[in-house]
This record gives C-alpha cells, structure tokens and sequence, in this order.
C-alpha cells in the first residue's frame, strides 16, 4: 500500500509547513553570514501564525493532487475532495450579472462603491425570501464575499480574549482563525487539540450532537449545520437545547447555515428559526454552495441587534465598524446576480442543481454501503461521511488516490474527532460521480480479498 | 455660518459613536430590568474595539450628506468627498467579464473555486505589466478584493504585539486598523493621537516627508504614495532614506500605491524601484482608482519572498496562510476583468479615464489659486489637499456643505495632522467639476467679504 508520508515531503514547500518543528533559520545573523545579501528584518513573527501547525488543508490537498498528476500523467483525476460545485449557473443569473457588467461601460449604468455592508435591495431580498417569517430585518444582513471571509472578521470582532468551542470534526477555518487572532495555547502532541478550545465530538455515537450536560461553558461556540463534514443537519429539539446553553451561559453562537439549502426533511434551515436564537447567535451564509458561487464570491452574515455583549452594549455596532474598516463591500457584480438567484426563476434553477448534487450523494451513499461501509450524511447535505474504524484517514486518503485517482478529504483535517473517516463531496457531474462509484467499488472489492500482511482498509 | 456639532448630533446612530464616552448600558442586568425580555451575553465587548473612537470616517460623511439632503431635498448635491470613480469603464474590459459571466452558465466555461491567490494568469500579468523591469515575480503577487481588504489581512498577520507608524495624515484604515488588532492605546484627549502610534507629520512644512532622524524606530511603517490624502508622490531620494530608515531599523514598509497610475512625473510608482526594497517591503496596490474598479473589487499585495522576520523566517509564508485562512480568492470575474485592463486597449482606455481625472485636479487647483487659497496635491494624484489656517476642517466642511452642497472630507478625518485642511476629490464628471468650481468661488468671495462677527474661514 502506497501511504503518503504525513509530514507530507513530497510537496515543495515542506520547509513551510514543518517550519515550527524544525527551524531552518534559527537565527537572522545566521542567514546573513551564510548570503551576505541577506538582512532580516526586527519584525518578530506574529506568535499566533507560529503556533499553526499545519498548512491550511484545502491548498495541502491541492498539492498532494499535483503530485499525484505528476506521478501519473495520464490518468484521469476524480475530485469528491473540496466541496466545489460543478454544475453552471442557471442562464437567468448570470445574464443579469452579464447585463449589468455591460452596463458599466455606460454614461447611465456606470456604479462606483456600494454601502461597505451590501446594497440595500439584496439586503431586502435575504430578509424577505430567506428568512420568510422569522425575525429577521434587512439592516441587521451584512452582504460579503462569503462566509470564509465573514468568519475571520468575526474573529476581529470579538479578539482574542474570548473563550471558543468548535464541533469536531468541522470546517478548519474556525480553528485556524481563532489561532491567528490570539485564542488558542500550544498544540497539544497527544491529542492534536489546540489549548484553550474547546472540542465538542460530534459524530455518530452521539447523534453528532455534543453533549451540553458536560460541555464547558466558552463565550464563543461555532457551529454549523448541516455540517461539513458530517453532512448531519441539527434538528429542531437539538438546536433548541443548544439556544438554551448558549443563553444560560451567556455564550454567542456563530451559527454557520452555508449548506442550509441541502435540507431535504424538517430539520431547521437557520438558527433563526429557534425562539430565544436573536439573543444569542450570529448567523453566516453562503451563495457558494446554494448558487455555485465558489468563484462568483457571495455570502452574508446576520448580527441581530438584539444581540448584546456583557456590558450591554449591541455587537451589531461593532460589527459595522469592521465590515466598513476591513472590508469594502462584494463586488456589485456579484451582488446583482445574488438578487437574480432570489428571484422565483433563479431559485427554481439553483433548486434542479441542488437536487442533482444530491442525487450524486445518493449514490455514493449506496456505493459505500454496496461496499459494506457504513456512511453518514449525504441526505441533508452534499457531502457523505464515512467510517474506516482502525485507520489513519490520511493513509486511507492516500490509498484511495493512489490505486483510484479519487481525491477525497482526510477527516482528520477537519480536527481530532474526524480521524477513521474521510470525506467524500458529492458536487460533481453525474459521469464523474458514476464513473468513481465503479472505481471505489472495484478498489474496495480488491481490498476485502487482499492476502497483503499488511492491514486492509 | 452653521456648523455641525462635531459630536455628530444630528444622524441617527449618535448613540454608537459616542458610546465610549456616554455609556447607556454601562450594566447588563439593568436593562433586563428595565426590559423583561432583554439577555445580554457574558462575552466582553472587544476591548480593541471600544478604543475606536469615532465612527469610520467615510459612512460617517454619508450620513451627513443624508442630513443635509434631509434639509435640502430638492439642491443638487456634488460630491467632491470619498474618492469615487464616476466614468465608465472602457467596453473593451467590460464586454470580456460579461463574456466570461456569460460562460459560466455553460457546461465549458463554468469555473468554481479559483485559487486563493488568484489566477495564475492574473499574477503573471501584474508582474510583467505593472512591475516590468522590477524584481517581482508571479509568486509574490496575491490577487485580492482590494487594498483596504488587504491592510486589514496585513494587519492579522502581523499581529498585535508590534509597533507602528503612520503618516500623518493618512488613510484612516491604517490606524484604525491598527486599533482593532490591538496595537493601540488609549487616544490622548488634547492630540486626539492613539499612544503607541507613532505618528510621522507629512505636511508642506516638511515637503509632505517625515524628518526619519527625529522618527523613533517601530516595527511597521505604513507609507502611502501618491499619499491620500495629500496628493504628494515621494521621490525617489525620499523613498530612498525611507528604505534606507527601514533596513537600519529592521522595520516593515507596508507601502500603499493605490494611486500610482496618476503620476504624471518621474516620482517611483512602486516601492520596488528603490535597491533593498524587497527586504523590507509588502506592497499593497488596487483597481480601484487606476480602471474604476471601486465596486467592482480586484486589488493586489506583492510580499517578497526576501522579506524575513527577525527569526529569519519568510514572511511570504504566512500571508500565505492569512489569504488560504481568511479569504477565499477575489471574483473570478473581477479576475477577468483585471486582465482585460492590462491589454494594451484595456491600458489605453484606462489611462484616458486618468487623463481625464487629473484634468479635474487642474481645474481644482487653479479654483482654488484664483480664490487665494494655497491647494497642494492634483499632480500626481486626483486629490487636491486645501489649507485653511486657523480653522477646523469640519467647521470648513459644514460650511461649505451648507452653502455650497458640495460634500468633502475634512482633514482632520485622516489624522490631527489633517485639521486646518480639507481634501477635494477630483473624481466627477466635468459637468459636475466646474459647477462645483463656480460655487466654490461665489462661495469664497462671499465668505471674503462678509462682516459677519464670526471669523470668515
């Protein structure tokens, strides 16, 4: 079995990543002995950037896919690996981004700076056709360019005073920024947790469901559902306890709906839906995964002005002053075909799209059980989460590419809690999905026969 | 002469602006009694946040322009006030982004996620157009949504624990910036300066340039040219001492080129002229300004891989990480967009756009020569920096709002440094340029023959 070293060597930057183990540069007067052109400079490096331990996963995965192509120039990668979408965008959407991108070359049509926080119509739309009922306004949505960027700004809202809890696994920018903006102690060598956050399990034993009872109380909880990785949609009652928690601690959820248009039955699309939630959470979404907009860049984040910080005074207020500091607005264009989607043709659209991705995660679902696996996930949400008990999930990952050329994502990546499992993202066109459901098939039906000494997967 | 208050009165939010000083809610539980259905969190309001004291200086003069169309619905306001492009961008730049748009409803040319970096494409443009001759490549060249995006992601990886300096006046970005990821103090009541915040008087006293061997050493330096809102482009001898200041001291030069396609003399467009640069430089540079990009979003930061921490390790890597972490690639249609700029149709276009504005500048200056008022800047970039001795640059603002419904920024919104000045965008259309001219010399001549008690400005 070929296992890809997981101090990963075979990529070129490997000084980078394994920078903060063995130091290559110890010393600046070092260096400049060594090329006299040298000079470092008497910045120290932020400590905060030195504690991260590894590369960010997504651009590591990347990277293993270009040594993998190397390795086999010919053959024809499949990638369930980065939850990217595949499908276009419904005509009535990117004709209206196309018109008006057109329209800036006019006298008339030409636009400069939007509002920093989003122009007031798609702010409108979000309200009134996403959020429906509940009790959400217009001036409390925060239009962005998606919810990874949102997520760091809410970072710099809050500091790196306050206490954080993540799911585990979860998507690793919660951890990753709450180490850049100064919230988390060393790596601990045993477990692969920072110090200082808190790790809340969440998978099939619990109903990927935290157990609140013995769950410290953190003034920061992220969560998201349907969550990536797990693919598992909070329920109602589930949700309902973790408002409760988070108001009786005083907490601040940040609430992470990005795969909310994946519902398929009843669970709860926004934690806007739970009584009480105003107090206590804010909301990010995405167009990336409900319209295709991973390259389009759209996202909105909600901050109730109901929600209040322990002196009383609204987070909302905060939140502005970063959105107009260290941000200047989505790109106008982006924002016309936001409106476009919310439109009734629009949505009927990106719903066929929907539909079909998750026809895709059907039958990686069947695959795997075909196989014997037992998978998660895949019903209220793109993505199928499935269990390798006893192995590591990079050497599965690894196996996986080398004999299948399917790139999948270690679940190990998205934090302690996701190793044994890996990942498999079901946006891709139906060829690519079928075509790897025989490949896996194949791969896997060798593996249960192999007489290697050597465990099989 | 009226005058707004300067504690902001009349806009809606002044509860948020002066809440440092004011406390409503200084006590959570309080205001539940007052309102039964009131939570407050237990999380701490951002200590970095509450030092910020005024509101961010560019919505702030938008909700005065609101005021005051409140009061006068039916006068034509101009606004010669935020740094916004008015003409359309040339057809050959937008027809490519509509086109691309428009591919992306087709099963060829949908594209999802881009790189976090951007577009190989894009960076290799950038390096071979805009940086030519200099010592740039492709991979020190990060694609972003623009350069005030950029400082704050800047600001992120250089943490909190470093010292800074500042032009004064300057960006207010830079500063506030600085406050948020907490390298502030307290502001001193009398200069209205943050300590800990070094800041470098850049004032016609000086030729707009700081006295180096008077400035005490920091770890970062923030240097915008052509400055905004001065207008002044530094020389090549002064951005010579500047890379000279900064080897000697191992500082960072966090150099702002946002507008250095409007220089029309042979003032250097890039930090990267300067021999030793690229040991201690990142360059943070946009579209805004230079293709009228300012709602369209696409800017640039070029970190050399020669710049180094003191404990030697390249700086390039982590903002690697930043941008991987907490940014998820600019629009791919922006993208498109920025390569069609740097056709040579695209290029040309763009440089009559330039022409066009600087042509405002002169028509500026000479309004302001022929009232007798000293106007610096309009040269090398497309903002005319007034100076009126004696009095405060809001007061000036008010009144020339009031009389004139021309909206501007007072100098003091970019640092104490700024009072007694106010800047005039040269951004309009022509029309709106010389009706703005002719109101503002019926306004003088007026004010220089008042006999009102109250000092004429």
């Amino acid at each position: 079995m070929v296992i890809l070293d997981q101090s990963f060597p075979n990529v070129i930057t490997v000084v980078i990543s394994s920078f903060s183990y063995q130091p290559r540069y110890t010393n600046c007067s070092l260096k400049i002995q060594q090329d006299e052109s040298g000079h470092c400079s008497n910045v120290p490096r932020n400590l905060n950037m030195q504690k991260l331990q590894n590369r960010y996963l997504f651009p590591e995965i990347s990277m293993r896919e270009q040594a993998h192509l190397r390795k086999y120039p010919n053959e024809k990668i499949i990638s369930l690996g980065i939850g990217d979408t595949t499908e276009p965008v419904p005509e009535v959407i990117t004709s209206r981004m196309a018109d008006f991108t057109s329209s800036l070359s006019t006298d008339k049509g030409y636009r400069g700076y939007g509002p920093e926080i989003g122009s007031k119509e798609l702010r409108k739309a979000i309200s009134k056709i996403i959020y429906g009922d509940m009790p959400i306004k217009e001036s409390e949505i925060f239009i962005s360019d998606g919810a990874q960027c949102d997520i760091s700004r809410i970072q710099l809202l809050l500091g790196g005073e306050v206490t954080t809890a993540v799911q585990d696994p979860s998507f690793p920018a919660y951890v990753d920024s709450s180490v850049i903006i100064g919230r988390a102690g060393d790596i601990e060598e045993g477990t692969g947790k920072y110090q200082n956050i808190e790790y809340m399990k969440c998978l099939p034993e619990n109903n990927f469901f935290p157990d609140l009872s013995t769950t410290p109380k953190t003034h920061v909880i992220f969560f998201c559902s349907p969550n990536n990785p797990t693919g598992h949609a909070a329920s109602y009652q589930q949700l309902e306890q973790l408002v409760h928690f988070a108001r009786k601690n005083g907490s601040i959820i940040v609430y992470d709906s990005a795969y909310s248009s994946y519902i398929t039955d009843d669970s709860p699309k926004s934690i806007f839906e739970i009584p009480g939630a105003r107090e206590v959470a804010i909301e990010v979404s995405s167009y990336s995964k409900f319209a295709g907009f991973t390259g389009i860049r759209l996202g909105w984040t909600v901050v109730p002005d109901t929600l209040l910080y322990a002196n009383g005074f609204p987070v909302i207020h905060d939140y502005d002053r970063i959105v107009c500091t260290c941000f200047n607005g989505a790109s106008r264009i982006s924002q016309e075909g936001g409106l476009a989607c919310l439109s009734p043709a629009g949505f009927e659209g990106l719903n066929s799209r929907i539909n079909y991705y998750m026809e895709n995660a059907r039958i990686l679902v069947q695959t795997f059980n075909s196989i014997g696996l037992t998978a998660y996930g895949g019903v209220n949400a793109p993505y199928v989460w499935v269990h390798f008990p006893g192995s590591s999930s990079w050497d599965v990952f690894a196996a996986i590419l080398e004999d299948t050329h399917i790139i999948t994502v270690p679940g190990c990546g998205f934090g302690p809690g996701g190793e044994e499992y890996i990942r498999f993202s079901a946006f891709g066109n139906r060829k690519s999905i079928t075509e790897a459901s025989t490949r896996l098939k194949n791969f896997f039906k060798r593996r249960n026969h192999c007489s290697s000494p050597e465990p099989c997967l």
